[in-house]
């Protein structure tokens, strides 16, 4: 796990010496041991933003404070807060001059996506996203087979409206397989997703 | 203050009935009595939504997280917390399929904007967007005469850059007057940036 916090830190070394830490992690650190979706997405979004590929971030989460306090001559601490639920997607930027917004999520399940992983809110987020002509879509990992793809948002609205017809609640892996995009695992960019995005937009 | 806090909240009223609160306030309720930059341009964010003209959200602030307690039977507690300093800017979204990006600033000075307000990333991060395609400017208001400017990114960063050459460390007030363009006030957009957006771009 050292690569997620590997970017520029400074650490202290048992000799006593200062060192940064080593940005090359051994090869097997890129294997996939425990790295959740999130930290993958994370990796990757650094890697687009050393090599001026893309600028995308994961948007903070948001917390709504209830109490700080302020010490004498040390940094405001918050004593009391909660977590709120988000009103957007979680990562947003641009790349090749195009506005990109989109989720990820991973789930245990072996057949299917289930859709309560999705609120209402980010669906009309994202459906508001594609009018006003950005690119939008979900990244949702399959952990057991160790498979993510890129689900177009227009493949998952219409699954999403058609679960108020039809009452199914999940999207199957099948689908997913033929509607979505296998993401490409890169050495550097780990979920690679701009790749799938150059092959439908450019 | 009510506008604020207006939009769809449900409150008690002396009388025992829930209403909606008031949508529209009394005309004075929209002079500018004690409402911060911040406030102002959320303010307008959500009349851009609602009326789908924009989709641009501020970021969360975000906060290290460093004790969480999970009492039964309700929500998480962050009961440590800290507050960290963005990587970017404050608003981002999408406007007519543009990338939009900027940071807003108020300041109690009447002759110049104090370049301490920035932050050296953030001027990075512009300059990235700005080479990306998108569009980026700093929101400035003199709370002294109550003028709201645009200024351009790349006005900006001229100065930014001029600072470490010259020594000066502030953007006159006569320049943002003659280099930016005073943001219109509208009655629900409150800071109407979009209308200088509309005249430099489209």
């Amino acid at each position: 796990m050292i690569f997620k916090y590997a970017r520029g830190k400074i650490m202290n070394y048992p000799n006593g010496q200062r060192n940064n830490v080593q940005q090359q992690p051994s090869k097997q650190g890129y294997s996939n041991r425990g790295m959740t979706l999130e930290e993958d997405i994370n990796t990757t979004n650094t890697f687009y933003l050393d090599t001026d590929k893309a600028i995308i971030h994961k948007k903070p989460t948001p917390i709504q404070i209830v109490n700080v306090h302020y010490p004498k001559r040390s940094a405001a601490v918050i004593t009391e807060g909660y977590f709120k639920q988000a009103s957007t997607t979680d990562y947003n930027g641009i790349y090749k001059c195009r506005y990109i917004d989109f989720e990820a999520k991973e789930t245990k399940n072996k057949t299917r996506f289930p859709m309560s992983n999705m609120h209402e809110h980010q669906i009309k987020h994202m459906k508001s996203i594609i009018k006003h002509g950005g690119i939008s879509f979900l990244i949702i990992r399959f952990t057991v087979y160790n498979e993510t793809y890129y689900l177009p948002a227009e493949s998952l609205f219409s699954f999403w409206d058609y679960q108020f017809d039809n009452g199914r609640k999940s999207i199957p892996y099948d689908t997913i397989k033929s509607e979505g995009y296998l993401i490409p695992f890169h050495y550097q960019a780990r979920v690679n997703y701009l790749a799938v995005i150059d092959k439908l937009y450019f």
